[in-house]
């Protein structure tokens, strides 16, 4: 056994409660090097001879490595463990002391996760593991109240620039929601809605107040009653990384320089505020000087971010917030923003925009889940461009998943193109085959699915401004069929719990190859997912146990003997088989 | 290059915050395997050409691992970076995407540590890697003030029984702190102090009280003031976990049951409160009937335990928190428990009871320092039982460092024992000349070391109560010579900043042997400590640059020509050498 592989840490995704009663357990090991893991578990204040032992899974495995889970459930919280792990006639003991022979001689040489406290646990809302999102850019979705519209509106359906405007606001998100509900999403993440001068709302002037163009503070309440009747929850996106030059504070700096009372509101390093060679002489997003970073260690900013987090909240009632630029803020601000926003509504989402590995922000003390980039990457990689095999498509998402809690995967949010990227259908150029798998694969994982908006009737976009078209309301102009599509994917998803909830497990990844085929199971039913995204015919073959299998789309039923099972997929066609165990 | 064993992970001990300038990015790779690596960073809003390169040195290495380091200092806080590993003609690229011939093509693929802020990097108080801890059991250091002893006291030096008690107070610690100031000691931490019924007061009965028998909350001001004067900083021992069965509201329990207004500040499992088969049916600590445990998730628990974190901070002037059994009690509480503690007094130093990896409490948000008891027990292993060669001795202390970050390791709280432990002279069978080898590794290592009052002056004791002696008042019957040691390495410690906050390098560890040397260097001066713990004379070889060399302890010049120096050390010698850089 390849010692210098095995790896294993309290806490984080390795020994992490998942609920209150349960801790999952989860170790690594060089990939096809160990035939056999048990973990040996118990209270330390017990006798040893009470330890029991538990044989442990694996729940996946990546290029190099094959990572190892069970589930186990402390008797008075406390917990105490080490692993066994069997290759051939070696057998090895590995604990906080390392490698042995032999256990060791007290409980104390064994790994710990002291006790099991429900406070610590990550528990994103329950609903999020089932919410189907749609992400809506306002400005672009429907003008329903031309009266507001700025003076410089175009005519919808104009060139989408940098700067310019369509009109679209609230009042048109309440006049389409027909549309969204015929679509079957169940909750929209809005992009900025608070007043601000650019068109994606991301240099806030205000925070506690929605953008005139786009309507009032009320009806933003009234979209929102509106939707929570439709049983669609919404997310607004939170600019707290850093503001707009309107912004009254940022105002007041730079007319009063360092003698204005919000001096220490932003990351001034030199005075005068001006930009030198290209950067500004104050923090910023990035080196752009029309979005000064605020001083989050700051009381008084911190005080008035999370007034903002908490009315949004309390007064119009909405279910989340997407926190923009989440990584750059620190993190002991978003330990007290979830303080707030919790004790606000212990079932909003929080949602972090990060594009890297999130694991310390979903340690329980942060966020719900994140934007899952590295997903994204993945996904576009194998089914869009071509650039992985099906083998490294399928050890990157199943080493993605053993990195995280498995609470925090099911509570991310899947996304294959936003108001940041080019459109899918794009990448995809301009073929519905290929997006279609991706989208396939996107509803059959763990994570909350989103559809950014006209993804779901053919609007193709390259990068900002072009990915941000007006919405096409003409029906004739729509991809019906695509929207067909994915009504059917997301009743797909809302059918089955195990495509939300269920264990993620890889049943064919062709080496050199495309074809891929993979199950959720959740004890419940057992979901079989095959793929063929290639440009050849190709027979897809599986191992499935009898049973009554039924087309997951269809309903017919399929016959299954048992035992090998193969399908002859046409160039990206794909089969979902579903069956109860 | 053994992929498998290349582990790297933004944040944690990998890459973290040291001060508002620097991150310290770290790297593990297969021990001896790779020969050289270069972390390449940079601004991820900057061009590609503005990275920078940085060569990373060997920190430390186990028995499996070398463990590199580089310390970065990001131009706009913001940090992306990747690793060149070299060995041979082979050279690979590590990334967030894995290995690679290549570098990424874009920012993106980089690691990330997003932005350096302030406020969530570990700051323990500066003073605590310069102190010297006295651990003080205060019912047996010394009998000061007989008025208030408990009736059943009894004669001053008799034996100690679980449950007896010999009168030792605060007093009697006032009337002996020049013992203290001649030691050289400037902290005491004490054990707990407020009123409980048992002679350790660990089942406390009034969190705001000391206990009478030990004095009055004046008196312990006035021992404060008193230690202060001296330049002597206060630890006191917080028993957050559980209670005593005196605590009135565990009291309120016993007498009403479930209808007690405090039945939810306890984990009831069952009413009524019994012990089943041994095993309370509430939660304790272990499964101790008399140690009630604390819920410190309910809001009233919190606040009165937080209230009294602050009291004796603001009111009494103390410096800082022992927390007991700190990794049983949630995280949660921790967080909250240093902000409080924090605004009371910034320099408060919070150290935790944990016997296990502490990584997941020492990241800047709940402790500053744990009590390293995995530095004893290798400690202990080495150079007291003989457990472990050098190497295996060189190869665990070295993976410690690689574990957490470099600030928490300097405030780490480092004993060779305490009231939980055989006393450090017994385990050594007696024998001074090993206990005074691990004594100087002990002082001569990143740290705070604490003396466990009495092992100054050669108490020796087994398990508890045999370790909780009377302290020894009369000079002819105390070690002398042991207690002048003491002094010497105290003020070896004290002299050089090296051995506090200076690197630290293995310069021999032999293999099936007992020889060791390493050195501590700060770029100031360079220290080097070489021992032969062994029966047998021995030659001990160190390289070393020519330069003006004297002996730590005599201040005598010795003659270092450069290259290859050797002392032959007699059994159990050990050699102090100084030079600065």
């Amino acid at each position: 056994m390849l010692k210098e592989a095995i790896y294993h840490r309290p806490k984080q995704n390795w020994a992490y409660g998942y609920d209150n009663e349960t801790v999952h357990v989860r170790i690594r090991t060089k990939r096809g090097d160990v035939e056999r893991v048990d973990v040996i578990h118990g209270d330390k204040c017990m006798p040893w001879s009470a330890m029991e032992t538990e044989a442990m899974r694996i729940m996946g495995s990546d290029e190099l490595f094959d990572y190892w889970e069970a589930a186990v459930e402390p008797l008075y919280r406390r917990l105490c463990y080490g692993f066994i792990l069997t290759a051939g006639d070696q057998q090895l003991w590995y604990t906080e002391k390392g490698f042995s022979a032999a256990p060791p001689a007290v409980h104390l040489g064994l790994f710990e996760y002291p006790c099991l406290h429900s406070v610590d646990i990550l528990k994103p809302p329950a609903w999020v593991k089932d919410a189907i999102f749609y992400q809506l850019f306002t400005e672009r979705f429907a003008n329903g109240d031309p009266s507001i519209s700025p003076d410089n509106v175009l005519p919808w359906g104009g060139k989408p620039e940098y700067d310019n405007f369509f009109g679209g606001d609230l009042q048109g998100v309440i006049d389409h929601l027909d549309h969204l509900t015929e679509l079957g999403i169940n909750a929209i993440y809005f992009n900025p809605l608070f007043a601000a001068p650019a068109n994606h709302k991301y240099d806030t002037g205000d925070y506690m107040r929605v953008d005139p163009h786009f309507g009032t503070n009320e009806t933003l309440r009234t979209l929102v009653d509106a939707c929570h009747a439709r049983g669609i929850r919404v997310m607004l996106d939170a600019v707290f990384n850093h503001c707009g030059v309107t912004f009254a504070p940022f105002v007041d700096v730079m007319e009063k320089g360092e003698a204005s009372e919000y001096s220490d509101w932003f990351h001034i390093r030199k005075w005068p505020l001006a930009v030198e060679d290209g950067i500004p002489t104050y923090e910023t997003f990035a080196f752009e000087a029309t979005m000064p970073k605020f001083n989050t260690e700051n009381p008084q900013v911190k005080a008035y971010l999370l007034s903002a987090a908490k009315y949004w909240i309390e007064e119009i009632g909405i279910d989340g917030w997407r926190l923009d630029v989440a990584n750059e803020v620190d993190h002991q601000f978003w330990r007290e923003f979830r303080a707030v926003v919790k004790r606000a509504n212990p079932e909003a989402y929080i949602l972090g925009e990060v594009w890297h590995d999130s694991l310390m922000w979903l340690l329980g003390d942060q966020f719900d889940g994140v934007m899952n980039y590295p997903l994204t990457n993945a996904t576009l990689d194998f089914f869009v461009f071509g650039h992985m095999d099906a083998v490294s498509f399928a050890d990157t998402v199943s080493g993605q998943l053993a990195g995280y809690p498995k609470q925090a995967s099911e509570a991310c949010f899947n996304l294959l193109g936003s108001h940041d990227t080019v459109r899918l259908l794009t990448l995809c150029g301009n073929d519905k085959r290929r997006m279609k798998l991706a989208v396939l694969f996107q509803f059959t994982f763990a994570g909350a699915p989103c559809i950014y908006y006209g993804d779901e009737i053919g609007l193709n976009g390259e990068f900002d401004p072009d990915n941000r078209k007006c919405m096409e309301w003409d029906v004739s102009r729509q991809d019906r069929e695509l929207f067909a599509y994915h009504q059917s994917v997301i009743a797909l998803r809302k059918k089955h719990s195990a495509l939300r909830t269920g264990a993620f497990r890889i049943l064919l990844a062709e080496e050199n190859g495309r074809r891929i085929a993979y199950e959720r199971s959740d004890g419940q039913e057992r979901i079989i997912v095959m793929m063929n995204p290639s440009e050849e015919a190709r027979t897809v073959p599986v191992m499935l146990p009898a049973g009554e299998w039924k087309d997951g789309f269809s309903g017919e039923l399929v016959s299954v003997s048992g035992g090998s099972y193969s399908d002859e997929l046409t160039p990206y066609e794909y089969r979902v088989l579903v069956s109860e165990i």
